[in-house]
């Protein structure tokens, strides 16, 4: 039960894509940077979507090609359709995430399509990477529920896993977008996708808008997940999910399983200090606790007035 | 596994004891008054400490006799010693919760005694309530872990409830005082304390401080725990623990038991309502996260725009 887990970061995406402020391309470069010196898995540093839709990530090619590549670090990007792909693929990007909603509501608010159409779409963008040595993962919004339709079932998600798989996409992400969901059911659904589809590559990107973060993904690893997203500092949230707050927290989720004993190949320090800077770039204070708490282990000496009765 | 978990809320002792306001006495009343209308099955109301040490709750006996007990509710205090006995019997009090501290420095610090002086003194305060019908409980402080000291042996904790248990003190109440608790370490604690004293109800107090509240509850749940104290809105800490903040936030462990089918017997939307008036209560924002985002089956009206386009 304790081998070790793989966390991908996407502050640098899903964070920074809903600040209020303008982040400078070599703020962005530097982060970035400072993240791949900490032993993380996977950076999804940019979205390759149009700079109308995001322009917080506009520059999401200079950031891409401008960044330094840790020769452990898998570098992500979001990618909306084939367009992206190609601008991805010139970038350098080793892996490619594509992104669609469970539920049609949803999908129509933040990507204009429906599942289907979403799948369609897959199908010319799995094209457009052929021949590419890009991995492919596909990322699937409000997979356990939407903020405009409620519970999204899961044989609805599983047939999109199916279909997934069938367009020979490797990797797949539950994601829980406006943080609805509870641990029997990420545990529920994780196991279910495991169990249909053996070879998927399972990551869950949980939030904590309602505090089950944590919980559900140590519900996840529970049931064998061992592939989270995380946002340093807690940050993200979907511009087109009302309600949705942060991501769960990198360190926060780190600290946790290093707590546990199950190794995440990361180095807490280098993680707490980059979450550290967090709050000058973005120019507001972040959710995450481990940074304000320190880590579990952390002493405080003996107040004087106790010391001296003793 | 799904049956009912029993919630006890500590916000009128637990979070009230912290605040820089002096909050009126009937205004605790009427708080704890709205509370018990939730369904709640415990409400620790108060503190007989020495009104010198928490001046915040030097209205213990008045807030206890003021209250309108319902009838379904187990009312609580934290008891410090045989003269705090009296006082709670006097004022009516149902279960004593005596306090102790499992590491000695945080003992020290925070009651003035290690813990063989504090369990000596159980031993008055169990026959100071002597032919009552008072329940006992017993709360350990800096069970998973102590600010000053560092990791508490689980077998140090064990050897305590013995003493306790020995002394017919029917209920054991693990803190995590500071957070530093993780799930492993508390599915592993309370599966020893069941396995070791099967007839001790076994309580689990989590506060949230590294963001693990949730996940330790959870893991707590899933060997078996059923009883649960924490404090509306999240308030809570400790006056003489650095780096404490606050509790697990009542109505989000509600919501997270609630979304899961595990019945609380709890009303979250009137529990909900009671969070919303704290933060006039005490004067500041409170870090509950249910009660800003709303229960997971809120549901938003499709944007006029995404509508018009279908």
């Amino acid at each position: 039960m304790s081998d070790r887990v793989f966390i991908n970061d996407v502050a640098a995406r899903d964070g920074f894509q809903i600040e209020a402020r303008w982040i400078e391309t070599a703020d962005k470069i530097a982060f970035i940077d400072r993240l791949s010196a900490t032993g993380l898995a996977k950076i999804e540093a940019t979205s390759f979507t149009s700079p109308k839709a995001i322009p917080n990530l506009a520059d999401a090619a200079d950031v891409m090609r401008g960044i330094r590549r840790a020769a452990d670090v898998v570098y992500v990007a979001l990618i909306p359709n084939a367009k992206g792909v190609e601008r991805a693929l010139d970038a350098c990007t080793d892996e490619l995430n594509f992104v669609m909603s469970a539920s049609d509501s949803h999908g129509r608010a933040n990507l204009r399509m429906t599942a289907d159409q979403s799948l369609a779409r897959f199908a010319d963008m799995v094209r457009a990477a052929e021949g590419t040595s890009a991995r492919l993962n596909a990322s699937i919004s409000t997979a356990f529920g939407c903020p405009f339709e409620g519970t999204v079932p899961a044989a609805r998600v599983l047939e999109i896993v199916d279909r997934i798989e069938d367009l020979g996409i490797a990797g797949v992400t539950l994601c829980d977008t406006t943080g609805v969901a509870n641990p029997l059911q990420v545990a529920a659904l994780c196991e279910a996708v495991h169990e249909r589809h053996p070879r998927i590559r399972l990551t869950l990107h949980p939030h904590n808008t309602r505090g089950m973060g944590l919980a559900n993904a140590l519900a996840a690893w529970q049931v064998g997940v061992r592939h989270f997203d995380a946002a340093l500092g807690g940050l993200g949230g979907c511009p087109y999910a009302p309600g949705a707050s942060g991501n769960i927290c990198t360190e926060d989720l780190v600290h946790m399983f290093e707590c546990m004993g199950v190794s995440t190949g990361v180095d807490l320090d280098a993680l707490i200090a980059t979450s550290e800077t967090l709050p000058e770039l973005i120019g507001h204070d972040v959710p995450g606790q481990v940074v304000k708490a320190g880590k579990a282990d952390r002493r405080y000496p003996l107040p004087a007035a106790v010391a001296e009765r003793q």
